[in-house]
């Protein structure tokens, strides 16, 4: 993903927050997602704060970067879209989403030039109060267990922060992680199987013949479900020597005891 | 969304946590997207925790219910699947999975009857060892700013629960809150619009007649845009009678000021 210009990024803009471990920590959640621009409004114990810069875990570009405004209309001033995150109904007529909507959104408007949003998050205590949510033009919800709503501040800012990031992200759903190594081909996996076969043959593992293609089939499918490296087929190769090794090794009497049995 | 049964839900694991605090909070986070199930491997500050018991914010269903274990093993021991989190690639050869995928794989395993699921979560200080991680079928690692990886436990915890919990949830990306009134219909928008153009005819608003249906086609879509109720059209409604009346109860002195100007 190519980062987006600071401009095409929603500004967390957090109204009345209490305590600066919570403002450090929900500094640290916009960093993770590549959010930067953090604005206060009314911190209740001052700012700057000592205890945010510790708890913000090196998230110092966001907390230096804090800007703090006496009203929630002069931290909006600039913005050209603003979403409110409240987790109750309110008695007001209004757009709700999720936080994921609200993200796709947020890009989409942003790479149309659309000018520049903001997410209004309340103070731990009792969330944004109806003024300051009147001030925003639509509503994001998330959709959490309807039993127990009550989210902590920084991982409210977390999940939408998240939702943005992914929002723009193109890593692969799945990847196999190879350290390097190339997962094995056909040929390397067929030429493993071969030999392998050929050593059950030897060591009459086949019982009933009409049955050995299944058998081998199964066996196939359960090296190839793991996705082999071509280092790893080489290591499989190796166990069949040293299995055959730790057999000729094998002390007389011990191999004789195994026949009997 | 039906809660699925507690045998469908993934455990999450904690390894060698450090703070009651944390642990508190991730017992919160789970119970924000339904999960219930906490196992504990070695917590160092002991177990159980008052300092839990207070972060969890009320999750005590899922604090009094937490399992310690001595070994990642024994906490592992009943479950089909397991899946490590993890920022860093490691030396193994492994499937890599975001937070998403892992979430609709999970869903899509506990609905086909497929056995019980589990999420390994490293401590504070240095996340999982590779003997842990090996322990695992699956790494979950979440695409994150790559210059600011470092993510708080309960914030992984969430992310990963808020992404199982939304894989099985039907909220509609965008509703409108309607606070129990209906949204109106074009015949109710109509009539109030038809009501609008007669007052501003009578009141000289249009200049140019042969601009007046390009006008009222944006005047009215700027109303139909903000999708309003048939409450919102009766207040509409009332707008305009209310107008009149502050003309009508203007004094007359002032009237004839405004009619020079």
């Amino acid at each position: 993903m190519t980062d987006p210009a600071a401009d095409e990024k929603p500004v967390v803009i957090l109204i009345a927050p209490q305590l600066g471990e919570n403002i450090g920590m929900v500094a640290r959640a916009m960093l993770n997602c590549g959010l930067t621009e953090l604005r206060l409004v009314r911190p209740r114990d001052g700012w700057p704060s000592e205890k945010a810069r510790e708890t913000s875990a090196g998230a110092l570009e966001v907390i230096d970067g804090a800007q703090v405004f006496e009203t929630t209309r002069d931290a909006l001033a600039d913005l050209t879209r603003v979403y409110a995150t409240t987790a109750r109904p309110r008695e007001m007529v209004t757009r709700v989403l999720t936080p994921a909507a609200a993200a796709r959104e947020m890009r989409a408007e942003a790479s149309g030039g659309g000018g520049k949003a903001g997410v209004l998050f309340g103070g731990e205590r009792s969330g944004l109060d109806n003024e300051d949510i009147s001030l925003a033009d639509t509503i994001i919800t998330a959709p959490l267990n309807p039993g127990f709503t009550s989210l902590n501040l920084a991982q409210a800012v977390l999940m939408l922060a998240y939702e943005w990031w992914i929002a723009g992200d193109e890593t692969p759903a799945e990847r196999l992680e190879t350290n390097l190594s190339e997962v094995a081909t056909k040929e390397s996996l067929d030429n493993f199987l071969i030999r392998l076969e050929e050593q059950l043959d030897e060591g009459g593992f086949f019982r009933s013949a009409p049955m050995k293609p299944t058998v081998m089939r199964n066996i196939r499918s359960l090296f190839q479900r793991a996705r082999p490296t071509e280092q790893e087929i080489s290591t499989l190769h190796g166990i069949i020597v040293a299995i055959r090794r730790a057999e000729r090794n094998a002390p007389r009497y011990d191999r004789r005891r195994r026949e009997e049995s």
